[in-house]
């Protein structure tokens, strides 16, 4: 099987949702261990440009999480701030919820899986659903690839120097 | 204006969408009372042939919640389990997750608006998004209707005779 190194993202035909796959060179559980633990989890998340800072986490099914991004090479003034609950937090699949806090009241509903594909590799899936195309489209028009893919490249270096 | 005495539920023809509209005799605080308290909530929620127990309620933001409904004519044997997280609780809008927990891997995004018509009267508004249109119709046949009606009937007696 060849292995997804680019994250490829892709919007549904038929239906308000975003899905993004890729393919790592670890087990499924040292994935699971880098999108729970939120020491891990703030080294790679987003672009390469921001920081993130963790404000709360409780990553275990009908808990929460709270954090806040912002670029390296400013003050700080510009913060992103986000969070969500954890619906379901188990070692296959996380479900939560979230929220970018520039825009309140939109929310997606976001689902991963960690899928074994043996001999060490785990290809991450990953669903965001909201509730109406033009949210879906402009989440799209965003820019959003960026921070997910510098993100996952981080992660990979993480994974393959042993960090995580 | 006219007020929707029975519960309108409607699927949306374009998105994995149910939604539920019904107007009620009290103002909003004490619709909102009643979907976050949860001896109250237990009282009316679901169909008249059934008792809830509450497992677990948090209702803030970033809680979660677990109740379980079972026939009162039987020994209990038959329990239908509900759990979810609650991604925001404010006092015009409810954001939370719903799995019925014989389907565990299904989990649907709720949001209830309570909308002020003036004259101690409110708007109950509920949209609940899931990711296929199979499940949505799924749904739509269970004949949740039923537990629907009879649960807001339940609610409409209680804030008529002051319970909530």
């Amino acid at each position: 099987m060849n292995m997804i190194k680019e994250t490829v993202i892709e919007a549904d035909p038929g239906l308000p949702v975003i899905r993004m796959t890729r393919d790592f060179a670890a087990a499924p559980g040292r994935l699971f261990r880098a999108h729970t633990d939120p020491a891990l989890f703030a080294r790679w998340v987003g672009p390469d440009a921001m920081a993130t800072r963790i404000e709360h986490w409780d990553a275990r099914t009908g808990g929460s999480w709270r954090y806040v991004s912002a670029r390296e090479d400013t003050d700080g003034d510009t913060e992103y701030w986000f969070h969500g609950c954890f619906h379901e937090v188990r070692p296959d699949r996380i479900v939560q919820t979230f929220t970018f806090e520039g825009d309140p009241d939109g929310v997606a509903l976001e689902t991963l899986w960690f899928e074994d594909l043996g001999d060490g590799r785990t290809r991450l899936r990953t669903q965001s659903l909201v509730d109406s195309f033009e949210s879906r489209d402009a989440w799209l028009r965003s820019g959003m690839e960026v921070g997910v893919n510098e993100g996952h490249a981080k992660l990979e270096r993480m994974l393959a120097d042993g960090t995580v």
